[in-house]
């Protein structure tokens, strides 16, 4: 298989993560995003919208948005587990992976942020204000959410849900790598942290983590 | 099961019409989105974020995000299908799906439009631009997925993925239905249209329309 990615691009990270999760042998392709290389023809003529990742398979085929993507590797290559063996805790934890992916992420993209500083003319405080803004806010909700999933009787854990890793990490990680860019204040999250560093002495996280990329820059 | 929802929200839309496309019975609860009924107690004290929608099954479970409940239901009650029966189709189709739940809709849900407005004080006229810009690119990216599905073997029927309605469509239709009322250009769209106009002859989705709801105002 073959990953188009960014080692800053955090819907990238989530798929680098789920590969290495399951030990699944990929090569690294670098686009750089921020050099705009996703909108050259090399890129941008390969998919219907110029965004990473883009996973190919070896047939030839192509996969895109993130958690579809790792849907797929779910179903194919089913151990390790990203998700629940049950329905309920399965919805449970695309809940979380969505909170992260839907409600912080896509508010927060580079498309956005340069929207915001290139057509609404906006300072650099006020861009930084804005992911701050969204990103803790959505960040405080994945805390509660936590809490309640706990108190409703769901495992307990050193993870998002239970003792292992699961799709929900794999979306929480990124964005707290997003979030400490852009210093975003983390107190007071405590589960959702507790996460993080339970995530963070795995092999797979640790490969996966932008400073670990081919593309990696300082 | 009780749906907390709001008769324009787009994302409780999507899980009205999974609802009634499985044949589903539930109870509706109107939270005014728009008058901020979500933000108080008595719906705020319920949810960890609040958002909407909100599924309540008979155990008194909670259920949040869209896409997560529909695949919930889906596993539950798997008949009728939302989902293709082979991995690769339902990628695609989760896929589809993400590109407006996590691509467009969230950039412009309400609570975006009012940091737009009451933080960075843009005018009416920004908003709309802002609004129809990353709606009509989201669209246009979505048209151009479909054409390279059906070039790539995807099935070719009238809906997003082959005959019938999938995810797809559950999240396509409220988003056609958003960007009418910001006056979005859709022309061009030929199979994204062409979806459209096949979901709305079906009684699942005509029921699940924002005007058909109990809480529906002109």
């Amino acid at each position: 298989m073959k990953l188009y990615n960014y080692f800053r691009s955090s819907a990238s990270f989530r798929v680098r993560i789920a590969l290495h999760w399951k030990g699944l042998p990929f090569d690294y392709l670098p686009v750089h995003l921020a050099r705009g290389e996703h909108l050259q023809p090399d890129f941008a003529g390969k998919v219907a919208d110029p965004l990473l990742p883009l996973l190919e398979t070896d047939e030839g085929g192509q996969l895109v948005q993130s958690m579809a993507i790792i849907e797929y590797l779910e179903e194919i290559h089913p151990t390790p587990p990203l998700l629940p063996a049950d329905a309920w805790g399965r919805a449970q934890v695309r809940a979380l992976a969505q909170a992260v992916a839907c409600d912080i992420h896509p508010v927060n993209n580079l498309r956005v942020l340069r929207y915001l500083t290139q057509t609404l003319k906006v300072d650099d405080d006020t861009r930084t204000a804005w992911y701050r803004h969204w990103c803790r806010q959505g960040l405080e909700a994945f805390e509660r959410q936590l809490e309640r999933l706990v108190a409703a009787g769901a495992p307990d854990g050193a993870f998002c849900w239970g003792d292992a890793p699961t799709l929900a990490d794999c979306c929480l990680v990124p964005q707290i790598f997003n979030a400490r860019r852009f210093a975003v204040d983390l107190s007071g999250l405590g589960r959702t942290m507790g996460a993080f560093d339970a995530c963070m002495v795995l092999d797979a996280f640790r490969t996966s983590q932008p400073s670990a990329c081919p593309d990696a820059e300082a």
